[in-house]
């Protein structure tokens, strides 16, 4: 322990010892409990006297900041009960400090719960991914030119990785030019862009109900009045969306319309047609959340309300994040008119754009050949996955759940009888090594509580096969003392 | 061309043709002046008659959409003059479309203005970055475990990192363990993160004047009523702070308080603990932004505000993307008792955290010896090209014209005579390939008109050498013009 003695100091040593102990104990550096250096110790550390020092332990002593006991040496003296109210935690004011973070559930519920069984994040198994390839690309780009490690980038994104964005897009009816892109850090912050720029407090923002977690965070944090509206097998209920909009016109509509997260149903083209027709009326955004279109397990989707938009209505979100590299990062926003220019603002602000090294590294997995060649591997892998799953659950979960279809993407919606608190189901998995996230977490309103997302594509298949039998045996547990115990009611 | 032809529609084959080419006219697709396919391709490619393409294209031609030439073939009409208003565009609509970027300079400051001579950006030239250390380290983490690559990381940051971040603060007098801090791409982010968190429409925010542009764009963005306080010789001028405080009360106090951007002060020490001392009585929050500490010329700067803050008042950031690696864009945030886990549910709700490479690569450089070698380097290059700078501007620069002499940091602030508006000194400076940055966008409220900010440690020495002498003769030219013309006035 360093103290600075000052020997011409008009305190007296001992004085300034005592002084260092008080402030060190004050100010919580020393906790209560905590042994004090012994006075042979402290004394040869300092080049004092060891009388010094114990003459500044006493007056500690006395004065209540520590306890000595003979043999054991000091400690710092824990309070009495009534002592917390007395001396209370210096950063208590804190408790008062108004924030703006209303929600922030993404946060909670993917970093709690450790578990072996791993259901909780829309993640692929990394052995999965073309790490490697990337990883090879990022060794060569560094050896061509250490100082890209060096630069800023383009607050739009890399020349290179927008231009390959482009063609990408044109490839899927999507006539969007380099310069009609903005790249960002997933599509996360794509979101969080376009809602930061458009969406304010008292701002009506539509959404699917259920939807993606990370994205009602975004919109809540933005003070926005949340509207939901829910899914059937045809996606978004846009006959309740146009009623809605007669008393309440949206600013924003967001949607996930191809293998929605988390239910897995694909919008039909009518649904499309529809809903750009409302936002044509309403002169209003889509934000068009599409992470998961090229994982179809047979059929390609429909194709995007983005490629059906003439007017400028639809902010389209690519993420090559999850399919690609997590790692990396890569995603891209795609707007016309004079939104793109407004959004490059956005990221100016949020974070000087991205950086240049991973944008270059994973470009050369966009071109055409390469990127379809690893995506119908990654298809076909995503696909033997979901049909274990859902064969697993067929023969072994209980008859009373149910499961959405999916034909594409990383989750199943699992349902359980409407008298089931998916919670419960969570916490009992959880003892059991599996970690699933509560559908309650995906409704920006009132919640339905029977709902569990089971995202199938973070383990192997081993792991895979094992957490879906436990999980099954969890499911057979709880719906039994469910149905045994009373039923449980929420308290007020 | 693909165009859908239905045999047994009610519409003619003809009126099919036509309506096909009327939608792709009106919505852009075909634009004014295209060529249409000759008579004989198109029906060739229809297997329909050429009489039939021929009747359509007649009908095409009587409505005004294409034009034909004997020999030339057709084309897509090309409007009269007034036709653009007749014809709007179809994304007009979005120019009516609110958004909440209400300034958003640094952008534009930075993204415009191509010039050889670059003073606009405080970065560092990327030859004396540790850019291919860093990059060794990339090769290396990336040959160990490419699965890097494919997985997200903690949203806090890599523990790893984040112990070595609380090892290099404690170094400093900050005692923050791991668990109070977090990750941030560059100080931007950490600047937005904590404006999100905690600045709402109507919170009161005082800022420096001048300041960090990419400050006030972040705290605009969240609809702050901003208020700003001047900088002496001895930082921000508290005394008018506390005038201020007692008719608005803070919830923010922005600062930078040392090597102040733009102005390159220190705060005194008596004005830091004024500065605490305010903090604590309107239990406030201070950010401190500090890039530059360790860019020292001679002596050591005073302490930060955050190794003097007990009760955690102060939110650090503290960015190594300037000093090691624009492109690995490593930063932290420093915040003790809650604030650190409401910044991480923010980073949470911004990207998911950032992506795990770029830290681990960075984390060996802050190791103290490899650090402080490093830095004894770096001061001493930006020491040396801060002299160069002043000594020619003593030399050859107007002798109307001061400038700020800072002990450390990257920026010049030169201060022209108040007759003169450096946005001309700007302009003329742009046609001599000289990009500088005009005062007026440091400022959040009224700007002083006759700053500009130098950031001399952009280029490599030479180009800094021809810079600055072509910068002082733009210096003599727009004085000796605004000396000579009548006075420019705003014009209303």
């Amino acid at each position: 322990m360093h103290i600075e003695l000052t020997r011409k100091s008009a305190v007296a040593l001992t004085g300034q010892i005592v002084q260092s102990f008080r402030d060190r104990i004050d100010s919580g550096l020393l906790r209560p409990g905590e042994k004090l250096p012994s006075v042979r110790n402290l004394s040869a550390f300092l080049k004092i006297s060891q009388v010094t020092v114990s003459k500044a332990y006493s007056e500690l002593e006395e004065k209540g900041y520590i306890a000595c006991t003979q043999g054991r040496g000091c400690f710092v003296a824990v309070p009495p009960e009534e002592a917390p109210a007395a001396r209370p935690n210096p950063e208590d004011w804190q408790l008062a400090l108004p924030d703006y973070l209303p929600r922030a559930q993404l946060w909670r519920h993917y970093n709690e719960g450790e578990g072996m069984y791993r259901f909780n994040t829309a993640a692929i198994q990394p052995a999965l991914l073309p790490s490697a390839e990337i990883g090879r690309n990022i060794q060569r780009l560094i050896a061509e030119d250490p100082a890209l490690l060096g630069t800023y980038g383009p607050f739009q994104g890399d020349g290179g990785l927008l231009r390959a964005l482009a063609r990408y897009l044109a490839e899927r009816g999507i006539a969007a030019g380099p310069e009609e892109l903005l790249v960002t850090s997933g599509s996360q912050q794509g979101i969080d862009l376009a809602a930061r720029t458009f969406v304010g407090p008292g701002d009506t923002v539509y959404m699917e109900a259920p939807t993606y977690t990370g994205a009602i965070d975004v919109f809540a944090s933005r003070g926005a009045k949340i509207l939901t509206v829910p899914v059937d097998a045809e996606g978004m209920r846009t006959d309740l969306l146009t009623r809605l909009c007669d008393t309440h016109p949206p600013k924003v509509i967001y949607t996930i319309p191809t293998f929605h997260n988390p239910t897995g149903v694909t919008m039909s083209m009518r649904r499309r047609q529809e809903l750009l027709e409302i936002a044509r009326s309403y002169r209003c955004l889509i934000i068009e959340d599409d992470p998961f279109s090229d994982l179809y397990y047979g059929e390609a989707p429909p194709r995007s309300l983005k490629s059906m938009d003439r007017e400028g209505h639809v902010i389209y979100l690519k993420s090559f994040s999850k399919v690609l590299s997590p790692g990396c990062r890569v995603a891209c926003a795609a707007a016309s008119g004079g939104l793109i220019s407004r959004l490059t603002a956005a990221k100016a602000t949020a974070d000087l754009g991205s950086p240049l090294l991973p944008q270059k590294a994973v470009e050369p997995l966009l071109a055409r050949r390469r990127y379809d060649t690893y995506m119908s591997g990654l298809r076909d892998a995503m696909a033997a996955r979901c049909r274990l799953v859902t064969g697993l659950l067929k023969a072994h979960a209980p008859s009373s759940v149910s499961w959405s279809d999916p034909a594409g993407g990383l989750n199943l919606w699992l349902t359980l009888p409407a008298w089931v608190d998916s919670s419960t189901v969570y916490r009992e998995a959880l003892k059991r090594s599996i970690v699933l996230l509560p559908g309650a977490a995906c409704y920006a309103a009132e919640p339905q509580r029977n709902h569990l997302r089971l995202s199938f594509t973070q383990m192997d298949e081993e792991e895979l096969r094992e957490g879906t039998m436990r999980l099954c045996r969890v499911l057979h547990d709880c719906l039994a003392r469910e149905k045994a115990g009373p039923p449980s009611k929420p308290v007020f």
